[in-house]
């Protein structure tokens, strides 16, 4: 992998950390030091490499604290999500491979097991490191050999807010374990945070009178050395229930058992150290609340931190962030999805729009903004969103759920149980389908296919454009065009259509479209992936002579038999394209009707790889890896042709 | 409908109650007579035609108390798993239906929207009741024609474990809503609770000196006329106040911002009553927590609650169980499963039990009994079992996480998430695969096949008998044999072979089973239903002279390359048989393997419906709907034959 040595004058401290046993030599002076150095190199780095940047601002502190305190790689920290790990990845053999961050057989944008022993699990969905921490902390007490072995949770207030959080709380009381939680508590994840644990937290911090009579009381008793172990335990209750008398509040984590410690500010590391290392040798399960500034230190991002969530580049000295080169830009699908659901709330009153945490992200925002009343943002909650569109849907509204495909997952026992068995007309907008670019393998939709496709009375479908994404929506929340869900998948990123504002048709449910004839080769695909096979024609015709026919079959569910017919009459090999696994989707469905009818013709299926997952790079880079980039296509056509 | 009228002189009341209208003819004294002849009418059924008991039995006086106050279905109630709601089918138009209760074309064992306007959202799967309601809820506001409808959503200790409860109780308080969450705490779901969620449920309870103030203060400021809506709201939060006070404990609804009351002697109908009153014309959501016994009324399944779960036939008199009449018993599948498991685990201490609330209906407490400390029942949360797994394998451990097909679907994304991508050698042992019977369209193991198929490094395997079950879970565990996760689908119920207890062996990864040669039709089944499918080319043989190849796949991934080349070579017409979705399975694999590699053969694919969900019955009943009973699949190997 690509190295480049850091700037020892600007990064004198940083320079000396290869590992965070190099930290334990700094003085308290020097650790505060660094996280100044790392805040600048993020800063310097980020500026030119996009990536991920307001989470791990507000990490620092914690970040050096915890590595500072505890044992790595021996003792285990688990990070949620992983946006906030960079500073993490910097200190623990990272640095020098930081600007390949996020590209190709670059370093990973989220904690990866593969790259490094320092990342313990795998992230980028959230809400899963109590669960999987509780496991490697069961482990180590089940295994006998590393007994003092520490576990630890890192969790973001957006993540504790999904169900399998809540799962692992509640489990993780009721086993002998030594997990320790460090609650990163910014105020906001990725857009603003919703829920009642959102404004609860909230809540707490503000009990000034109980933080300052605790923390004086816990440092008077260190002080005169009435602290031990079993004593900081009493005390520790002690405090719980003066907290419960003055604060007149719950707290939740203590209601499941937890010990809670907190809120603590997350910036102030000398106080951090402290309060890691009180809490180090404790036994059981307990929660730290940190508060934390999310951008810390860059003041722009400081003030609007869901821009700089992931704010593309960025000038690293005015902070000012900088557009897309892009000439005549086309506009992103999210916002031609955003726009259009919006049109089309204005004349259907039934339309209402649900999102999980992402409203900027999938464009819902467009209709939050225009109708907040129509529109819900349920926070990191995928299984919630679905099964709450189902009991809007009961009552003969019709929710837009857009989700990412690969979030959608968790939702996927919600589709089936709370949706389709009662053919409740659900629309999922599947954002994010197919190859999603640099946040890489946990990220990219490629499932979505297969897992919808087993699901009786679905209907799928995937626009190849701008024009068909709108036609699909519309006719989606026709009350006779379809019945029951519809599912509509459509990538990350801009199309090819600046003109995108077409007057909305309502489509036929399930007829393909033939977009050119040829007689060597029939390619069916599926998707956006049709530009990509267009050009692909034009490559076989030009280099081999060879003419392909290419329907886009805009339907995977009901697959258009007609047009399957036409193609067996017509007998050429098919070339079957789609931006998805290739296991259980397009070419499977057309592998299914052959074999069914008994029609020889050879099918070459080209998609996401059915046995590898697939890492992280650019789209293109990506596609060509995958074999689905026009040249790519074009082999296989000419392949097919010859065969 | 086959109809049955109700005998009036044992049920003088009960016989009068067509629709819950009828109820408020009843006076108090009337209605605790009719809570007493449903439970009479319940135990008289069920004794006959097995099915949910306990739960039910514990649930008259809160159903009763609905219906009585509540004005369905104007308003609406949500039931949470449903095994509860057979007192509410019996009120709400089905008693005289209620003897065909989970029977072909008979009334299902869970509330079905499709039977019933009463039953408002379909149940089976647990935690679902909260986000439904809140949805109906929601849509109610939204649409402004019936403002004073009320949504209440009925939920047990157990399910509100789950994740998506809390999810959904998390956005409750978070928009304008009128919704009521009655927790019917019953202290025991299907086997005893876990997670500390229920230990709090049980301390709550415990607080005697709060609740005698509370309701002493409450009734007094009712009686002297001081309480009025806006009044009943001050005291309730004075309340409390006084509760947070004087129990020194914290309260977790509050926590949300959901208002609590309780807890609630569940079988106070007088008491009930008043309650319901009481909370029905308050805002915003709210949660009231009742004490149950699940059983009720029953003494033998008072005490032993998880026996009595679903005792299946049972003396009405002396409440004494009756085993069933099977001659020569061979065991469930479940305990061959649990004893290999044990057996192992034995051997391998690395091997580590996972079940989500079902150690008895997976068999998994047979190790649980004998290594308390090795198994986890984790509750309800399977998302939660799975990335724990993943945590425990992350560090060496090998984890069996057994949980029934169709609620494996919510741990989809955690299965591809958090095992998958690192390859950790998780074992999931998918029990209730394909169709289960009687439990119907909610708990059919349909699934699992397509939705791990396109998982990479997933290798999944179904045995046909106990023999090869035991291997495969022997192999499972070998450090060498597999790499990555491991799927091992097996069905409900009993297999064929009474000496299943053989010397365990390891199988060849990816190596399929050649069980009987023929020259005209070859079939390639996976799993059990290869027993089927033996007497189907029986049948085959004797009636049309019809010789079949029959192929025992085994592994569905990897796919028996050499199997399909054989296959390949001689020619003949497949049919495949598979208990489980026809899309995205055996038939889908064989299907692209052929395309693939240009070998023109019509493929016959026979399994579960692409089209509809299957419903209840006897498992042969609805083997024979889907066409792969053996008398089904004899025509379709005729069929093949002279095609």
């Amino acid at each position: 992998m690509d190295q480049q040595t850091i700037n020892k004058d600007r990064y004198p401290l940083l320079s000396t950390i290869d590992t965070p046993a190099d930290l334990k030599q700094l003085s308290r002076q020097q650790l505060k030091d660094l996280c100044g150095e790392i805040r600048g190199f993020l800063i310097e780095t980020l500026a030119e490499n996009p990536g991920h940047f307001a989470s791990s601002m507000g990490a620092v502190e914690l970040t050096v604290g915890l590595h500072y305190v505890f044992d790595t790689p021996y003792d285990r920290i688990v990070w949620d999500v992983g946006h906030q790990a960079y500073g993490h990845k910097l200190i623990t053999g990272r640095r020098d491979k930081f600007h390949t961050n996020r590209k190709l057989n670059g370093i990973s944008g989220f904690p990866t097991p593969a790259e490094s022993e320092y990342d313990t699990f795998m992230a980028g969905h959230a809400s899963n490191s109590i669960s999987a921490a509780l496991g490697m902390a069961v482990a180590t007490r089940l295994k006998k050999e590393n007994p003092d072995r520490k576990v630890i949770a890192v969790i973001g207030d957006a993540s504790i807010s999904g169900g399998l959080a809540f799962e692992g709380l509640n489990n993780a009381a009721n086993t002998p374990n030594n997990l320790i939680i460090i609650l990163n508590d910014n105020n906001m994840s990725i857009d603003t945070n919703v829920g009642s644990l959102h404004r609860y937290l909230g809540k707490i911090h503000t009990s000034k009178f109980y933080n300052t009579l605790r923390y004086k009381t816990f440092g008077w008793m260190k002080k005169i050395g009435l602290l031990n172990d079993r004593r900081k335990d009493f005390i520790l209750r002690f405090n719980n229930s003066i907290k419960s008398i003055i604060g007149k509040r719950q707290n939740i984590f203590e209601g499941l058992n937890i010990r809670y410690f907190g809120p603590l500010d997350g910036h102030d590391l000398d106080m951090l150290i402290d309060a890691f290392r009180d809490i180090r040798d404790l036994q059981g399960p307990r929660i730290i609340h940190l508060r934390t500034i999310k951008g810390k230190g860059m003041p722009a991002a400081e003030k609007d931190p869901s821009s700089w969530h992931a704010p593309g580049k960025f000038d690293p000295v005015s902070g000012v962030r900088l557009a897309s080169q892009k000439a005549d830009a086309t506009p992103k699908f999210q916002d031609v999805f955003g726009e259009t659901l919006l049109e089309l709330a204005k004349n259907n009153d039934k339309i209402i729009g649900i999102t999980a945490a992402m409203p900027s992200g999938t464009s819902m925002s467009i209709m939050q903004k225009a109708m907040p009343e129509r529109v819900f943002d349920v926070g990191i909650s995928e299984g919630h969103a679905v099964t709450f569109a189902g009991g809007l849907a009961k009552e003969g509204q019709i929710p837009f759920v857009a989700i990412y495909s690969s979030f959608l997952q968790r939702a996927y026992d919600q589709i089936i149980h709370d949706v389709a068995i009662q053919k409740l007309k659900v629309v999922f907008c599947i954002d994010r389908a197919g190859l999603v670019g640099d946040d890489g393998v946990t990220h990219h939709g490629a499932f979505d296919l297969a897992y919808m496709r087993s699901v009786p009375g679905m209907t799928i479908a995937a626009p190849r454009d701008e024009h068909a994404l709108r036609n699909m929506l519309y006719t989606a929340q026709l009350p006779d065009a379809t019945e029951g869900p519809v599912a509509i998948r459509y990538p990350r990123g801009c199309g090819e259509i600046a003109e995108w504002h077409n007057e909305m048709e309502r489509m036929e449910v399930g007829k393909a479209e033939k977009l050119r004839d040829g007689d060597q080769v029939t390619v069916i695909s599926l998707g956006t992936i049709a530009g990509q096979v267009r050009r692909g024609i034009d490559i076989a015709a030009e280099k081999a002579n060879v003419n392909a026919t290419h329907y886009d079959a805009v339907w995977l569910k009901p697959l258009d038999e007609e047009m399957m017919r036409e193609i067996a009459a017509k007998g050429c090999p098919i070339v079957t394209v789609e931006d998805a696994s290739v296991n259980g989707g397009l070419g499977s469905a057309v592998a299914e009707w052959l074999t069914e009818n008994n029609i020889s013709i050879p099918v070459t299926r080209l998609g996401l790889p059915a046995e590898n997952f697939v890492q992280h790079g650019t789209v293109p880079q990506l596609q060509k890896i995958c074999g689905i980039d026009a040249e790519s296509i074009s082999e296989a056509i000419i392949k097919a042709a010859k065969a």
